[in-house]
């Protein structure tokens, strides 16, 4: 018998994305989807691209919580999924969060980087940052995970091999990324406005002022790293999705370039969706899948490295690793509907 | 001493181009420019990319009224032009409209297109149709320029030639053209959302309903034409300025390869801006620029022509065009700023 | 145990799009991939995004023959696919063609349009014409499918409900098509150099010489058609993947809209992959999937109809609808590996 | 009288982008136009949306020698403008070189870099690096100009205002540059397949092998700064035009934000081309221009500093600029046929 799941939020691109990939998926059957907007509206008319069962409308997620499923993914802005993640919880449903209120273990730290208190702190303890190449054993385990973010997954795959061998020194980390306008949203806005994205490149938030800075260094606190040391510069190009993020940072020692590679590959060897590839990834090959494509270059000179990652970020950095999370809380193989 | 000029409606795309125009206007300079929404803002701020004097701020379209201009250029929607250039006109000062309300001769013809009573009936007799290449006499001694629709410049450009001569047999005309997104204006919607409009490919409005079906007829009967055969698909592709339209028609008899393009080079052939290609033109030649390339073929078996036109949507089909038109109102010369 | 296949070809984006498709295929696998130029190298160097085995090479399409497989999907330049098909087919393989050489049931009209003798005229009786909604029986037994071209699906499946019920005058039938990139493949090329293509609209091979003029008419003449009457307009778009046809075309009587409609929803309405709308469809909706999405507008003044079209040129264009012929071929569930 | 010019690899980009330029110029007329692939085709067929003498020819590189002008623009790849500058200047022609052969003062450090020797080594005495903002009295006087390359003039623009008051730290300076593909020239390669550049962001010659990092290094150090830090890292993103640099440095002390604006804004507040913006400038308001748009942030805690820079690669990276050069050289207003 078929996993019920629902999605609360899915008419956003990260909902869109994981429809697409439940349809493509043999163990479950979308028992609800929501969406406060198009209440009442069915889902074949919104989405008539995917197969879904021709009478399901969407519903309040209010009314959703009186449809069981085993699972819920949230796709929500930050607050909504705390407060609604609650009372799915309390119905002892699992929960995988794409938005950001289960990514940081402390309430205060979320409340400093999204400026507001934080719905749901007493759950905290039990949520898992499910990111699987580093985290597999505490998703599988979850009741919660919180999805990462997308420039936070594209930056912590660079950059934890050599955070948890203890080999950045204490200085600028700078995260340069470049990402497709998907990662803006559905939301009308004069920076996604065909006219000013399309012919044209513009960074937003530079600095520590983006709430992924927050995300990224409490999770590099995990093990040696003291915060305050991320530079973050985020861009818009114009294309759909993709994210190309070159890291930058000084190792404690020099670190020839064979060697920089090798901490790459043995981190990520048996892993299905992280690829370390001999030349500088570009975002093209991570399109519409969960993969991410890795490479180093080193300079011993000046001990400066740089790590070049390319992942989707409705992919590898939204829907696809959800639904990676799912596979593992679920005890089912990993790449499930990811190939 | 260069003449004053004034534009209503400057931030919108069309205003914008006409202050890039200006400033390289050797025989005119900026009284004014207006916008509602941004008065009392600097202009050098909002548009740091022109030289604009650094003390210019955006006015309301009421007060450019104290402001004595020789030309004022109106781009206003629908409606709007009609009430402010009543008041330009009484003050002697000459009106491009860069809209709607003065491309029609008729007033009860404009109501059916735009569903609304025209403003400023009274005017219509002396406004004159803006489209140089065929019109140029009356747009010398005119006081009021309707400013030709990016589509209706496309599509008469390629079809007058043949139209005028009678050639034109009582069949569909059907014209099928794609426009970049700077033709869906800068309020921010759905489909000029860079996520819907980026890797897509849509038409809108298709059959009879867009407006600019009633320009065009309203325009081929001055000649031999009945309406009522226009078929119009405009369609949205992802780049930012651009029109290309295949204008497809039935010839009254059979015309020869040959004998078709040497129609359009015989309309045309003392023109600066209007070019007969050997081949079929892109867009991208026209960019930038108030050039409009075309091209044709026949099909003697069936009577069938197909016309070619590429211009720049915001080029020859609005402001550069305007500008055309302003030189020649001006008696200076026609290519003045549009090299 | 998994059927094996084979691709010949399969460095090309059709090649490409397949090896996607086969590593989701729970029925196949994969026995062999070609490329003369790249025999010898490693598959998964040269497409790190798939999962392929890790020892795979490209062998050439001449060392293939010593692979048996089941089934073997051709993407080849024409002439090149009849000739190594012959070799494939006496070693008892099924045959899909994603290039021309199968689409003809006249050896002779091929040459009309490929301007060049067929090299296995004798298989031409064997092969069926690989569009599943209309010819569902013959793909069934067959051993040889000819996989439509990208227009001809996009303009077919808009004409043959009309066709076959012969709605359709004597009288020019127009197909205006615009095309993503993908479909001017792979090989470097003036036209899809990044800077000719993008911020650009062009037609090429307009009227009656695209060989695709060919396809559709033959396939048309199976009904009440005569030849000739088609004027076809290939465009070039600035975007990777998608085709939109706007295919005019003139009524022997009056049809309604909402007969119109009608005619084309009968003609679909138990097909997974072809989708009659209630609004024109955009490219984007098709995008990475086997669908075609129509709509129809319908002029009962001047009996003019008019079916807008859209499809993913890879997709229902070219090579998922060869994995659907493939799953029919084969007897398995014809959305296999399609949703 | 006007001045006669003429262009040395007219049909690339840039070359293609000064017959614009040059067409608008009131100074100047253009002598003839070189190209040994084109050589005896029309300039008007070539470049149909151009003012050009119907009658001009393309002649090759050898015949221009033969026409006497007052200034000749190079635009030829390395080594090539070297061996034809010598032959314009020994007939006492001025020089503007686009390409990268007068760009070094030392005849060792350009062969390091473009790996062959200098073809005119006794020249670059008499070279001028052509930066207007920063060398502008040499530029006055000089026979021959080096145009400055696109990557750097956008990350000189931005370091050089620290550099000039050794404010700069010996440690990495990071430029991560995001260039349209215009940058990649109108040669085909896979790179610029419209394909492989379209949604996609990819890096290339990453750290200290792109040979604009010498160029770069090769300018710091004529103020205090030893080479050997610089970090670049270029990437090409799917437009056709415009250079995103962002410039990483440690200050040698802590500067507050204020006054790191402060120093850009002295730096330029005379300039007509470089503006300092209150916000980080996008590559769109760049587009077409001969402008850079430069923003800066400052981290005292770590002393970093970041500074955007967006310029057109087409205009202030190369022919706009190359032409505000002449305006310099031939004591013309510097903004000449540049607004």
């Amino acid at each position: 018998m078929k996993a019920r799941v629902g999605i609360v939020g899915a008419t956003g691109y990260t909902g869109e994305e994981l429809l697409l990939l439940i349809a493509r998926h043999p163990n479950i059957e979308l028992a609800f989807a929501t969406s406060e907007k198009e209440q009442g509206q069915k889902l074949c008319s919104y989405f008539p691209q995917f197969s879904l069962p021709s009478d399901m409308i969407f519903i309040s997620a209010d009314q959703a919580l009186d449809h069981p499923v085993e699972l819920v993914f949230l796709c929500l802005p930050a607050g909504e999924s705390a407060r609604l993640g609650k009372s799915f919880f309390s119905q002892g449903c699992k929960i995988i969060d794409l938005g950001a209120d289960f990514r940081f273990a402390d309430a205060q730290e979320y409340d400093r980087w999204y400026h507001q208190p934080h719905k749901a702190p007493e759950l905290l303890s039990q949520a898992v940052y499910g990111l699987p190449e580093w985290y597999r054993k505490e998703v599988q385990g979850a009741k919660i995970v919180g999805n990462p973010g997308c420039y936070p997954t594209s930056a912590l795959l660079a950059l934890l091999p050599f955070n948890q061998q203890d080999l950045i020194a204490e200085q600028p980390i700078i995260i340069d990324s470049k990402s497709g306008l998907s990662g803006a949203g559905k939301t009308l806005s004069r920076a996604s406005h065909f006219m000013e994205a399309n012919e044209n490149v513009v960074a937003y938030k530079a600095g520590r002022v983006h709430r992924h800075v927050g995300e990224m260094e409490t999770i590099l606190q995990r093990d040696a790293f003291s915060p305050g040391h991320i530079l973050f510069t985020p861009q818009l190009v114009p294309m759909a999705r993709g994210i190309f993020s070159c890291v930058y940072f000084t190792a404690k020692n020099a670190i020839a370039d064979r060697d920089a590679m090798q901490i790459l590959r043995d981190a990520y060897e048996s892993e299905a969706f992280v690829h370390v590839l001999d030349d500088i990834p570009s975002t093209r090959l991570a399109q519409n899948s969960n993969h991410c494509f890795l490479h180093v270059l080193s300079f011993p000179e000046t001990n400066q490295i740089v790590v070049f990652s390319a992942i989707d970020n409705l992919g590898k950095g939204a829907s696809w690793q959800a639904v990676q999370n799912m596979n593992i809380m679920m005890n089912w193989p990993e790449t499930t509907a990811l190939i």
